[in-house]
């Protein structure tokens, strides 16, 4: 035995956030002490067995390097970059992914028969929060990650809001302009929808290359930062620019700004969540977008209950993490 | 003992809608048959005690008739114009009522020691709808009244959802178009907000007299049927016009039915629940509402999962039924 590693000498749980880029891996203890993680690039795979057995190949490597085999594992939460419903095991509205409709929990009891969690990556993320980070002891609050798309998870009432089909919190075509509403209907669900389209990285990214197109002279200081290339102009560029009082800029993230800013309004008056909490690459980087965002919520939401809106403090791991909570919160009820 | 009054043989218990105008009284048995009710003018008065004296008088004499007294009902629902918690018995944002900012508990335990439930009247009605009416069985609905003003009431994860401050649900001040947005920040919040100053009733009545004003040749049918005055034109009559397919009325409604079907289009994307409930004196007219606000949600949530748009069943009752399931339940709970 060696007394150093606490792997050892307790309950050790896996958090396994699946991203379409990148797999994040962490083994924590009871208390979400992290005792190891892991990040690697997503080994991308239409047939789920054959992603489950790089899955899996990894998280025996890191377990070994904790003196600890996978079979040992007091839990395993999974989350995914889609709609999955933990009872039914089947992933759905996963571009990233593209796996056909099966239940997925026998793939993974081939590999681990102990307790699994299975839940989509930003209510994953909205737990991990819940649990250790900006929503901590929250009963109600929202939470939206801003990165290349847009996510959203609701905790409501003490516990996460799924919906009636686990499509809670699919806000990607929330219409927030009427005149854009039209457009709507020729968009299919592997979409962007209008509002992810223009408020997401993604969004932003072509907003600016579009605006840049006729703008180039008034966009020089954005055009500039990504190396004198405009059409290789990315939302972090239109962001730096911003942060230095770049006129260009400010007008490219005015729709982003104003399209967030009223999702978020219309769902604090629809919701009187207590706490909003942003995060994701975009919202979470030192660039002014949560006092811009802050500010504008402000004005629209004046007549109503205000919810304060925070930064998510957990980062990259928060959904890992949240895995984490709710395998364990999962057993706990099991053994009640 | 007459064997015919179901009301001396088991419990009965007490549901009262108070509104703005008109204050409905319903007894019924513990299955929800009503046994007795009774419709009043709302006697206003900014002193609560005073109303309620006035309320409990009403209570007293309809129990009476019943051959029994209000110390023998087996408890008593409250729903209210407004927002209150049940646990404070504070009752704020209620223009109708005009109350001072005080724990109306006590003011009601003077007349009635058994046990109370306190809510708002959109939250009592859809607790009536689930347990009697539209929402049977159903975990996840949302239930919206279009009358006077617009009310909603969120039913998830099998419960009522108040929110943080018990203000969930309080949808006037949505902001559907961007452009009138900035208008919103200078409304109190006594004020109809936004959405609700066009897609109320008394939004609704208030565009047809503003488009008639320089459309009066065009809108002739809808005059006709205000006795020719086109300042006395309501809500009803653009509604009337409307059903025989007047163009003026489809003109006047169409931003009323476009808000109105985007805003529950973006609470279907945001809640995913299972079904849409629609009440209130607007909604549930036999005038064409229904339809041509299922079609547009449909429309506008073709890339999302669908829910189900529902006419309310239980009506005018709706609310004091709810205030009577909740009183029960509340039982319930207690004797766990």
């Amino acid at each position: 035995m060696d007394a150093n590693n606490p792997a050892l000498n307790q309950a050790i749980f896996a958090g396994v956030d699946v991203g379409g880029t990148k797999t994040l891996i962490c083994l924590s203890d009871k208390d979400g002490t992290v005792v190891a993680q892991q990040q690697y690039p997503t080994r991308l795979n239409p047939e789920p067995k054959l992603f489950f057995e790089w899955l899996f190949g990894q998280l025996e490597q890191i377990c070994n390097e904790c003196q600890l085999s996978v079979s040992r594992l007091s839990g395993i939460g999974f989350g995914f970059p889609g709609v999955i419903d933990d009872e039914a095991g089947i992933l759905t509205d996963a571009p990233a992914l593209q796996w056909p409709e099966l239940d997925i929990r026998p793939i993974i009891n081939a590999y681990y028969s102990g307790p699994i969690y299975l839940d989509n990556d930003v209510n994953a993320a909205a737990l991990g929060e819940h649990w250790l980070g900006a929503a901590r002891n929250e009963r109600n609050f929202i939470m939206i990650t801003v990165g290349t798309g847009i996510g959203c998870a609701l905790y409501l009432n003490g516990q996460l809001y799924k919906g009636a089909d686990f499509a809670a919190g699919e806000v990607g075509h929330l219409i927030i302009n009427r005149e854009r509403a039209a457009s709507h209907a020729v968009l299919s669900s592997d979409e962007f929808g209008p509002f992810e389209r223009v408020a997401s990285g993604t969004g932003i990214g072509a907003l600016a290359r579009q605006y840049l197109q006729t703008n180039a002279e008034k966009g020089a200081a954005i055009i500039e930062l990504a190396e004198g290339q405009a059409e290789r102009v990315e939302t972090k560029h239109v962001f730096a620019a911003y942060a230095s009082g770049d006129q260009a800029a400010a007008e490219i993230l005015e729709a982003p700004f104003e399209h967030m800013s009223i999702a978020i309004a219309n769902a604090v008056m629809l919701l009187n969540p207590r706490l909003i909490v942003l995060g994701g690459g975009v919202a979470s980087a030192k660039n002014g977008y949560l006092d811009e965002i802050k500010s504008r919520v402000e004005r629209y939401t004046q007549a109503a209950r205000a919810a304060s809106i925070v930064p998510a403090q957990l980062g990259n791991e928060a959904g890992a993490i949240g895995c984490i909570a709710a395998v364990l919160s999962k057993q706990a009820e099991a053994n009640h």
